[in-house]
């Protein structure tokens, strides 16, 4: 059976039944002519269990590359770095027999204390979309199946099980569909991974709007859908919907009710067939893909060094504190720069197979003294202490520390306990120990340089008040200690740029108060106004804005080019290093409609490149803007629409640090619909023919008020426009004019537009 | 036939079809038995045209007092008197031979540019609701009826007719209903008004939800539901969902229509003749309610007057700058001073029967030298003309007649263009002009007073910037000069707070990123946080709080004592006037629930009084609280909920300055459901028959993970808590435990609890 005929309707209906759900934790079942397919966890490593496991499929997994989490890797907004991983993993499943690797996870982060934001990109759908697909693509090529998850509107992990995201259709297709739209047209991945919660009332893995109406219909995809590992509340439900494969077995019971339900006429037989066949159509392409591998732990290890690097972010770096002078005496302080926080817990929790030490690493890199203390003290399970009674010891001991040397480097962030997959944090605090400690360093030794580690984020504004240099170091993997040590002294000149932005406070995130919801509903009141577009629509202060990122050189941008065609925009821009160190910068292309007809967001990317330089040199960077990258979802119509009109195209830094601009014409899809009774006087009146027409029936109102509405004090004109014109004639027309007649009057309208 | 037992089943059905309807613009139809009703406009004035008029209803009325529209009496925080100005136009509208007169409008503000908010009275459901449970309560002791209006969820101008409001149950309910539903259990008015707009989708006229579900069933609505003049779409549907009067005539057509819709049975009989008893209840109540009267119309002109003192909030008084010293000269500059905004443009907009001069009022009040200086210019049709070539020479001139006296007083406002019923506002600043005369006044002259004339809410920074003391005048009806003078002078000590808060911007308004909408269509997104709910949410700051207010002398708050009872709290604060001289304090009761299980705002106003007391005086003031103001609306119940617990209730002379405050402990309503396959684990665990059932299921399972979740990073129980009881046994369990099993488990735990 190949990957293009696959056809189980040869097959008697239990069997068919049955391959659409799993025979273990982490395999289908086979079937004459379709082979089991293994799966497991891991979008930044294979999570792959030789041993017996348990129920919940928790047992402890083998070695494998812990690459950087999504919540950094995103910070390298490198689409081509994203590739190779998505290759290194394809062989490190490959080796252990994989053929699905459930990842990568993509759903936007709509709010700072999602427990697991740690394992999506971005607040951007368009950045979120575009790395992902280069990562599905990486991985694909390499023979193993990718899938995309969580689909959909998995947004956090409060009561993640049952709760309703309540959004709005506009808001859907614009910001927690479109990244998977992207990825499934572009990358075409092998499965889809629908999520535990209800959209909109009705559970992902029995919603046919979602599985079938818009991701086979109008996406195109050709894949398989499978159920988020107890995902399934009602499996004949779910297969009616479009879920192909229920999730982990075994699943007897549920096979059974899938062949009642087919003999008492409550499920099609094609349903059964479609889930059977995807089951097939996967098994054969993985089948198709399958290598041997020996995997290159070495090599491995080095490309998630090369990622940790290329996705630190410099946050702050006042005086050019950084990079470190390798001749200076440097003390290190925090646990974490010996045990350092480089994953999230849960099911893509990785047993590596070796972690750098950041102490060991910086030790090799600096020629000085390099001295450390603890500062302050973290529980035997990874949490905080701050209540250690000697605390104050502890920062005593490293301010001591930190005074003796030149620099202080402080390694703060979150404990493994403190964020995870499983709940939501209630606040995005810093410990108070670890801020005590930050405040006490830096008021003793200036040159105080903080590294963050944290799978989200965190409320930075005292720790930008109090250090001089900032690195935003999110999650790095298993070497990230190595790629910090690269950048705190230069050997990587730092291109990472924030995937999400850093707020001043968490209550000005525009989804605070609609968070996480009760009652199993959370509504998702602050609507398209997402991340940056919800700070830029109200024109908030932020700490560090979308797409912030220092360099240890600069750019200048100038020339900006902008040429149209019928499929997007392109957009070049001229950009020279004008400082005296090579570096990469991340050119950001932003796009926003002046006078838009609808409510937009100020601005929203569009596009994004990159480009290494000398110092000194330049060159040009051009950017493809798409044109679907331009639509909005029109609600009335149902579909994405392109206004015609003036766009104001940019490219930054960041998305508040727009370094040129240019306007550009766009020709606009048609949203022309006919008049109908509900149409507005002044709808009508702004149409040539619509004008004409209603002139001779505004004739039969007779004045418009005695006084043109000036004993009322308004505007008359004004007033009238937004009447519909059936209930003008209806309901002000003096009874001389009937509903037949306006209907005659707006099919001659219509007709002759 | 009289009003308890109106019976129209023996008309002829064309007959009652026909009464559904009405006769004229401002006239049901007569009917044998039911005799023809007569109304009017005007919340704040009686708006009755004897004239001939138009199509629309828009010619000019007779005159009649202007008292203070809603947006200036709500800030008297006084029922007593609205309750007497009620009284007062019944008496006008008896005079005029009217029956009904419509208004009061009570839907809360959602945002500073809705056009219309100038009729309206807060941004709380519960000032709204007590201040309009008066108002209606006066008028109909007078024998007129009232017609609660704009039923519902009708807060913008913007597409008014079509726009659908998307907003949820619990919002509706909580914000959007509530004072409606006060107002229809506590005063019964005669009429209720729907409203133009959709909700969720659907024409308040034809919203059987609303018309009948919540306004009948729920509220025990006894009264007559008249449509919005033009509201009506589809008649049949309206009759059909309850409308009973469509307005406005002649409507023979649509009479036509509901004879036949029940011949086709598209709709019933009996809905046409609750209609018809509806119309003929209300005319038996008009006969019930009829009086000769001769209206005073000075003694209305000096109720106006003290409403319009009353009404008037001191924003701002650094250094004790007011009261004006009798014996100062004073410069008082702006045309507002002569020619007043007193009132807004729309269906509300009276012919006063006098307007004071506000120049002329202080003339009488002032013994010093009275200046006059225009300052800027008002167009002819009362827009502001920022661009007049003599903005500059005005402005010079304004500053040096300000310099040559003691104080300068200067008059600014919106002009009656710039904001009325049909549209709303794009922003909120004053006109450039007006700020530009106030800063360049108040640089000149150090005791330089702003009295404020709008309809809405302005944008303030500058003017508190710039001013030593601020009037918010609001739009204080036609005695306004006469109130503002003798406040500006301490004959009236101002005890006026806002029934809105000012924001310190305009993108700060929770509504902002979600207002007007598009498409007709609007996302109520902020939810329940509307005004200082949402702006307390996000601990956000403002530059006048809701309820802020300041007087001419000092109060001091103590001894708060609480004490519950099945039907609530009574509260009972001393309060003490500590400055010298006499005034009115308002108390303003604020509740909170610092443990609640469900996400509320931070405070909500739950009750309010207000105490007269002479300086040194002290007295106790009395608030209830009643029970259904601590209750939240329960979207998974349907139903209004109290939580059990402790509330914290607070007096305060704003909503962000509490005063005093104490606990009470409230019994709950139950909330106890059964539990089902979806219930989780947690839950079950936190009932005590639950856990103890569950730890058998539990053992089927075998160990939590290998470790515990150790070598996954996380907390398997936390983990585990969040997993519905059906699919964790059916996913996780081992296949050991079927559906049925779950079923007979939770029968028997819901049995025993």
């Amino acid at each position: 059976m190949d990957a293009s005929s696959a056809d189980t309707s040869l097959l008697p209906l239990d069997q068919r039944a049955a391959l659409g759900g799993g025979a273990s934790f982490w395999r289908t079942k086979s079937a004459p002519g379709v082979a089991a397919v293994a799966m497991s966890d891991g979008p930044h490593g294979v999570r792959y269990q030789s041993g017996a496991g348990d129920h919940l499929g928790f047992g402890a997994s083998d070695p494998a590359t812990c690459f950087p989490p999504a919540v950094g890797l995103a910070q390298s907004w490198d689409p081509d770095l994203a590739h190779r991983i998505g290759g290194a993993l394809a062989d490190e499943a490959q080796a252990a027999g994989l053929g699905v690797l459930l990842g990568p996870g993509i759903n936007v982060k709509r709010d700072p204390r999602c427990g697991r934001n740690f394992e999506y990109f971005s607040e951007d759908p368009h950045l979120s979309g575009v790395l992902a697909a280069a990562w599905v693509r990486g991985l694909q090529s390499g023979g193993v199946g990718a899938s995309l998850k969580h689909f959909a509107v998995n947004n956090q992990e409060h009561d993640r099980m049952r709760t309703s995201a309540e959004v709005d259709e506009r808001t859907l297709h614009e910001i927690y569909l479109r990244a998977f739209e992207r990825v499934v047209r572009d990358a075409r991945p092998w499965t889809v991974m629908c999520s535990y919660n209800r959209i909109n009332g009705v559970y992902a893995s029995q919603n046919r709007w979602l599985l079938t109406d818009v991701l086979r219909d109008a996406w195109g995809f050709d894949g398989l859908v499978v159920s988020d590992w107890g995902a399934v509340a009602d499996r004949v439900a779910a297969v009616d919907a479009g879920l192909d494969l229920q999730m982990p077995g075994d699943t007897a019971g549920d096979d059974a009710a899938v062949v009642a339900a087919v003999s008492d006429g409550r499920l099609t037989e094609a349903a059964v067939t479609r889930a059977a066949d995807a089951v097939a159509r996967l098994s054969a392409r993985v089948a198709a893909g399958r290598r041997e591998v020996t995997v290159d732990v070495d090599a491995h290890h080095r490309l998630a060094r090369e990622a940790a690097g290329r996705s630190i972010v410099l946050l702050k770096n006042d005086d050019a504190l950084l990079p470190l002078d390798p001749s200076r005496d440097v003390a290190v302080l925090g646990p974490f720069a010996r045990s350092p926080r480089f994953q999230g817990g849960g099911s893509s929790h990785v047993t590596p197979t070796r972690v750098d030490s950041p102490l060991d690493e910086i030790r090799a890199r600096i020629d000085g003294r390099v001295t450390f203390a603890e500062g302050f003290r973290l529980h035997a399970d990874g949490s905080a202490d701050a209540s250690a009674d000697d605390g104050a010891a502890l920062r005593a001991e490293a301010v001591r520390v930190a005074g003796a040397a030149d620099v202080a480097v402080i390694f703060a962030g979150l404990a493994a306990s403190q964020e995870s997959e499983g709940f939501d944090r209630d606040d995005i605090d810093l410990p108070a120990d670890q801020l005590d400690l930050i405040a006490e360093v830096a008021s003793a030794q200036p040159n105080t340089v903080v590294i963050l580690s944290a799978g989200g984020v965190l409320h930075l504004a005292p720790v930008h008040e109090a250090a001089r240099a900032i690195l935003g170091g999110a999650l790095l993997g298993q070497a990230g200690g190595g790629g910090i040590a690269d950048v705190l002294t230069g050997v990587v000149n730092p291109s990472g740029r924030l995937a999400e932005t850093v707020p001043l406070r968490l209550q000005d995130a525009p989804s605070y108060p609609h968070f996480p919801g009760e009652h199993s509903r959370v509504r998702y009141g602050e609507g398209i106004f997402v991340g940056y577009r919800g700070y830029d629509v109200r024109d908030q202060d932020v700490l560090y804005p979308f797409g912030h990122g220092l360099s240890y050189t600069t750019f200048e941008y100038s020339d900006i080019a902008l040429s149209a065609d019928p499929d997007g925009v392109d957009a070049v821009v001229t950009v020279r290093n004008t400082g005296r160190r090579a570096g990469r910068e991340v050119v950001q292309i932003y796009a926003s409609v002046p006078e838009s007809s609808t409510s937009r967001a100020p601005r929203e990317l569009v596009g994004f490149g990159s480009v290494d330089l000398a110092a000194g040199d330049s060159a040009t960077v051009s950017v493809r803007v798409e044109r679907r990258d331009l639509a909005y979802w029109h609600d009335r119509l149902d579909r994405w629409v392109v206004e015609g009109g003036t766009y104001r195209i940019a490219a930054g830094a960041s998305s508040r640090d727009l370094r040129i601009e240019a306007d550009v014409e766009i020709v606009g899809d048609s949203v022309r619909q006919d008049f109908d009774a509900e149409s507005t006087i002044g709808e009508l009146m702004s149409d040539p023919v619509g004008a004409k027409v209603l002139e001779e029936v505004l004739a039969s109102f007779g004045p418009l008020g005695e006084d043109g509405g000036e004993s009322l004090g308004i505007d008359m004109v004004r007033m009238a426009a937004s009447i519909p014109i059936g209930r003008a004639v209806r309901s002000f027309g003096g009874g001389g004019v009937s509903a037949d007649d306006v209907q005659a009057l707006l099919d001659s309208i219509n007709s002759r537009r």
